[in-house]
């Protein structure tokens, strides 16, 4: 079997099996060395000072908690989209108010900074700008060292949706200055879904004491009050942090620089792989992700087809376009735990498939 | 070990283990079984008709979830608080901007369905009532058939923490006229904490037609377009919903009557063995819960130090108070998985204690 969507992601056995342990208190001595220590690990691999909070949830609830913690109604919002993810970004951002401008580029290709700084320089009301370091719907990283450069220089909050890059991609908050930086645990993190990973400069702390969206659950003040303790404020996924625990264990011990280029390599056997097969990528090549391989479907391809044959005759689970791509696409995951014949499987898989579903190359 | 904190509670052998399976595509064919049948069995135990939706964050997202789908910032809400878990309930509603009348008995106690009554009577404009089931601050559990027959008399929208009873204490929402009810997999249900569920009525549809507080995470439309076809909106927790499928298959298999009767059984030995021991019980004995106990300090007892002497020489965990009752009470949760031995066994381990922390009866 082969689960190569771009998460959940396969988890290892170890990190699997850990997750069979019996509950415990979650305000006792054993939980909060657990967390102290998750928490640690997630500094080093995050490249930051900030605070880091688990939040119980799914990538899209940290997303959340990266506007309502910021944000009032009626701020100027900046969204930067690529893709389906940034476009979500931007939508939860109307949902509580903001007042977003949306500067979007062609689906496939990264956003460009000089028209970021233009669109920033054109309203100095901004107060933040939210940006997706990797599509997944569309397999671009976008350059955001550049990105991130042009909105310091502008001044504004820099929230980043990282859900399928922290881990598996260089993304240095610090160094970027970064303020609210999101990711979640069943993407790179070789763990199940259920925690959300936020981390808060202290930028982002000065606009939480303004910030006038409504927040409880996702409240980072409240996250705050008991991460020093090392508790939650409301019960976390025990078993998932059991997972995430040794998890980012074993990321250390592999070594988060081995993490990127092992990435890097395997996201090269995916691109080569692909037009090797006489396919064409779908992301202009210099920003194509190391995460999220995006295939375009040939001329007369059924791409639904190809996605449920390999399911079904080779147990090879890769995912459709989505949204306006949905039938033009295929995605090929290669985050967390992964290795190049894994990708090599993937790749040989679809060659057979291919002349069954239309594939005329 | 013994681990009687009110949740997380401890998870039978079967359940832990099948956490371990391997993720699968959280859209495919597998994973949408599963939740179609765990959704469905959840209809038999929440005994509704009404949609139900898992959603991944802890229970107290699951109050904020009821809150901000079917209320207006500016709405009227009588909160019904009969201790710490319903002040938080109305803490939320306040927080997205109803307007919150607090009605609080005495921690302990019971919410009298005629001061429900006459306050709902109050003011004609109230649109909804926030109710706890069961309070696992004080192990009281309120008389929620005639509470709800008082507000659906009022006709006001009736939203149910039901975090901590459901599943082990009779509640058939349907019959009742619950429109939202919320609990959480680490109470009752032998699973661990990541998903809430609720069940969302008729009437708290019309609601959310209307209701204009933001939301994006918890929204039951969103949650709605997806279940049908067995997602959700957002990346599940696949393997808590492992665990909870599984969980609730062990729960009809038991049969609900069983589990009911088996918490009231387990509930009175805690009772009967607190007074055994010459403790005097917090909650009024009438009200007083089936799935956590609630028991006073004795003169001149530190309660702290039981609690924490009970963990550190007998591997017994139950719990302190909260807020103001922090020293003032102990709690032994017996819901789920638990068995009248597992209590006697708690029970003997207080009594060892109990002389070395100033306890003179």
């Amino acid at each position: 079997m082969q689960l190569r969507i771009p998460g959940p992601t396969p988890i290892p056995e170890d990190v699997l099996r850990t997750q069979s342990r019996q509950m415990v208190d979650h305000r006792g001595k054993e939980f909060s060395t657990l967390l102290q220590n998750t928490t640690a690990r997630l500094k080093q691999i995050f490249q930051t000072k900030n605070d880091i909070f688990l939040l119980t949830g799914s990538g899209t609830g940290g997303m959340e908690a990266a506007v309502v913690n910021t944000l009032s109604p009626g701020d100027r919002v900046l969204s930067v989209s690529i893709g389906s993810f940034g476009n979500r970004f931007a939508g939860i951002a109307e949902q509580f108010g903001a007042s977003v401008e949306r500067l979007q580029f062609e689906w496939g290709t990264p956003a460009d900074p000089d028209a970021v700084r233009r669109a920033l320089a054109k309203d100095s009301a901004f107060k933040a700008v939210l940006f997706t370091h990797n599509e997944t719907s569309t397999g671009v990283t976008n350059d955001l060292a550049s990105l991130a450069r042009v909105a310091r220089e502008a001044g504004v909050l820099i929230l980043v949706d990282a859900i399928s890059s922290l881990g598996s991609i260089d993304l240095p908050v610090d160094k970027w200055g970064c303020d609210v930086v999101v990711t979640a645990s069943q993407k790179g993190w070789m763990a199940p879904p259920g925690i959300a990973m936020a981390s808060v400069s202290e930028k982002a702390w000065a606009a939480h004491a303004k910030a006038k969206m409504p927040r409880f659950y996702w409240d980072f003040a409240k996250a705050k009050s008991f991460v020093e303790k090392g508790q939650t404020p409301w019960t976390p996924a025990v078993s998932t942090a059991y997972a995430l625990d040794l998890a980012t264990e074993k990321m250390l011990a592999e070594g988060m620089n081995n993490i990127f280029a092992r990435h890097a390599r395997v996201g090269k056997v995916a691109r080569d792989g692909a037009k090797a097969l006489g396919l064409a990528l779908f992301a202009a090549e210099a920003y194509a992700s190391n995460t999220v391989t995006a295939v375009k479907g040939a001329e007369g391809m059924d791409v639904k087809k190809l996605v449920r044959t390999l399911r079904e005759e080779h147990q090879v689970y890769i995912a459709a376009g989505q949204d306006k791509l949905e039938e033009k696409i295929f995605r090929i995951g290669h985050l967390g735990w992964v290795t190049e014949d894994d990708i090599r499987e993937v790749l040989s898989a679809i060659k057979v498939v291919l002349p069954g579903v239309g594939f005329k190359g």
